[in-house]
């Protein structure tokens, strides 16, 4: 699985495709390109001008129906009415910031304390997963006395100076810090675990988990060896950006004791599998029965107004807070937080997270019953509304197919359904607001059929 | 000058202090010191807990209303109805990501753009001031070649690992970077330029400023010494966490000359001093008539929604933009981006920079009538409404008097006006909303005339 070295195979405009715009669009882009440095990237061959939303769909310029089946930071569905009008009254009535004493911070972080496991009895609030993982890494360093950091080989944990030398996923052009070791991801679609002559079972979390263990184990001695003391493992707990890697259920409990057993400190990035998304709990980490040190929340907490936190141990929080002054300016404010409140309301007061379990079953059974029959599919995976659709060159060899994956997301956009793609780049990403229904289900299923027919007949490319 | 190594003498509630708090402040504090993490901090000996807030007025739980000299977010005032119609309309209409075309961020960068100088052509944004400092500072980096960093002695430029490491102003136990040096700030009332013989006049701009260009120089040539290329200067065009040192107007120019004459990139931190605020200019290097490499923005922007921005000169952005790949979930979000629109349409509209000239200047000779009265004012300086008041032990040595700094905050605080400090801790940092009035001035000198007045009549604790 090599690591994206351009943008060339990524789902992204280029000037240079000879795909015809509208000229709305066409303007609309020119336009953008001339203001907004080139690091800036549209989605799709004809990139999509939106214009509103709602539920989980949203409308183009043209008053075309887009599903979304892409979006998770408008969590409980775009513009949701009760968060854009606990917005609307506190922004009309105060923001400001965490120096001087407010309601809306107390309320809201004893209110996310409660959804975590009771070992974790601090809340610090930053305005992006970025933020929130920077810190993270900060507070691990302080609490170990180390700067060791392990990630997973398709890892995105951030654009700060810190964070993207933490995420390979950003490319061979951002380097890797030199403190940062990376492991390979828990496929157990790929992954061969134990001795060769008697493989293990990769249903089996035990054998999974403890492969993975050893790849970790095996970088703490590389770190050590390099006279790095080792600080932490920082994980999405459903490896999203490494293709979506969710079973089997509890495989993270021995790669927590090798952690543990090396004095590191877990961070679990919660930035994609919180908030209910999986169905099965309300955090990612939680589905493996296991209790990070640190957690790092972001994208879906306040349903797009920007703002993440920092939840921790109070035990490894206190070496960095009694020693490190840390201000966030936009941190906490009272917007964000009523936003925020009102994101836990909607999920708890319309069974968000029952309804991402069961529609997300939904979506996982009829998913793999396409899958059956169009070969192009190598495996479907998923925990509630995060569900990873694996494309491969062959199902025996069960080669990452990236060129086919981008073709589908492309003819998933012509036909009004937004997707995209993550793990090495063959993994068609499908992680909808979660009030994604049954008639959305139904719509994502027949359109895939259809764009999967075509791609597995159009002349051969490989 | 010594930098603040513990938080003992900065403006901060203390539990420890003996000062009883009402019942339902108490508890608040209580519950809140409960689940916030230990860095967090509350300004004043007795915390204000606010609940709304309109123009350059806050009002707490009680009811009682406080003239805020000191927040610069909610910049256009609080709570200011046309920003939070512009942010309820957007929220309840449609909140996303970069990734797909939208109206709301091509225009506001055009806007922004059309306020900088033309060589300033390309914005990138992000959601916190540390952020765009975080992603300056890299680009400056891919720009160079370099790694090295000049900043000045209390900067502040962010609380990512990056520029925390570039933040003397956090204190001691927040190591800088290896690759970071410090120079003096450019304290005209306190630094003598030139030959001790034959000292130079502070108030010539080329005399400051060619002071100030040998300080760069002189860590310019030490990074060297060390192998490290030097970078970018990395400067709050009004140094605010310095002190506030405005003049002489135009005292900038050598330094920037002296920093591209060693290949480097001028970063101009406009966190603090754009948007209007200092009057005289819309940013706080235009006053110095200088024109930087690249321009980080952030917290009035706006007006409380998070919210930053980068803005570069193209070719120095290239190398960066090019190369690594920049996604920012939050930035440039459609709400932040209707709230920004909205913030410069009311600058615009409400004549806020030139009032901000007006009830400035006036502020500014008001207040040096009151410390031509009191010895405890060694210095008052400012542009527009960026003021800071110069608090020291004595008028000849114009050593720093941190303690009285602190007793004047809280005197003022008991007297329902909010300030801090800011410099080494001996400077009163007066930085309120652009809307302040001629009322507000009035209020400030008179209840600032009285808490002089009891801090210099009480018992000496020098």
């Amino acid at each position: 699985m090599a690591t994206r070295s351009t943008i060339m195979d990524t789902n992204s405009y280029r000037a240079d495709s000879g795909v015809p715009l509208s000229p709305r669009t066409a303007q609309l882009v020119a336009r953008r390109q001339d203001v907004l440095g080139p690091s800036y990237r549209l989605f799709y061959r004809r990139p999509v001008h939106l214009v509103s939303g709602h539920g989980a769909h949203l409308v183009d310029a043209d008053g075309a129906d887009y599903l979304d089946v892409y979006n998770n930071v408008a969590s409980v569905g775009h513009a949701h009415p009760r968060v854009a009008a606990a917005i609307a009254e506190q922004a009309a009535t105060l923001n400001t910031h965490t120096r001087y004493l407010h309601d809306g911070i107390v309320g809201y972080g004893e209110s996310v304390l409660a959804l975590l496991p009771e070992q974790l009895d601090r809340v610090m609030f930053c305005c992006t997963g970025s933020e929130a993982n920077d810190l993270a890494v900060r507070v691990a360093q302080a609490a170990t006395g180390g700067t060791g950091v392990i990630v997973t080989a398709e890892a995105y944990h951030g654009n700060t100076a810190l964070t993207s030398g933490m995420s390979p996923a950003l490319g061979t052009a951002q380097p890797l810090g030199t403190d940062v070791r990376v492991v390979p991801a828990p496929d157990a679609y790929r992954v061969r675990v134990g001795d060769p002559a008697r493989p293990g079972d990769p249903a089996d979390p035990a054998a999974l988990g403890r492969w993975m263990a050893d790849q970790v184990r095996a970088q703490i001695a590389d770190l050590e060896r390099h006279g790095i003391r080792f600080a932490a493992f920082l994980a999405d707990s459903i490896f999203s950006s490494d293709g979506v890697h969710p079973d089997p259920v509890g495989y993270l409990q021995p790669v927590m004791e090798a952690v543990h057993q090396a004095g590191g400190v877990w961070i679990a990035d919660e930035v994609q599998p919180g908030f209910a998304r999986t169905g099965e709990a309300f955090w990612g980490f939680a589905r493996h029965g296991v209790v990070p040190d640190l957690v790092t929340m972001g994208k879906p907490m306040a349903n797009g107004i920007p703002m993440s936190a920092l939840a921790a141990r109070s035990e490894v929080l206190a070496p960095f807070g009694e020693q490190i002054p840390y201000f966030n300016t936009f941190g906490g404010n009272p917007v964000a937080m009523a936003a925020a409140q009102a994101v836990l309301d909607v999920i708890h007061d319309e069974g968000l997270q029952r309804h991402a379990a069961t529609v997300g079953a939904r979506l996982l059974t009829e998913l793999r019953h396409l899958a059956a029959r169009h070969p192009s599919v190598g495996d479907v995976r998923g925990a509630g509304l995060y569900i990873g659709v694996d494309l491969v060159q062959d199902p025996v060899t069960r080669a990452p197919d990236t060129a086919t994956a981008l073709d589908v997301v492309e003819g998933l956009r012509d036909r009004y359904v937004l997707t995209s793609v993550c793990g090495p780049g063959n993994v068609l990403k499908l992680r909808p607001p979660l009030v994604f229904d049954d008639d959305d289900v139904d719509r994502l299923c027949t359109e895939l059929d259809e764009v999967l027919t075509e791609v597995e007949h159009r002349p051969a490319r490989h």
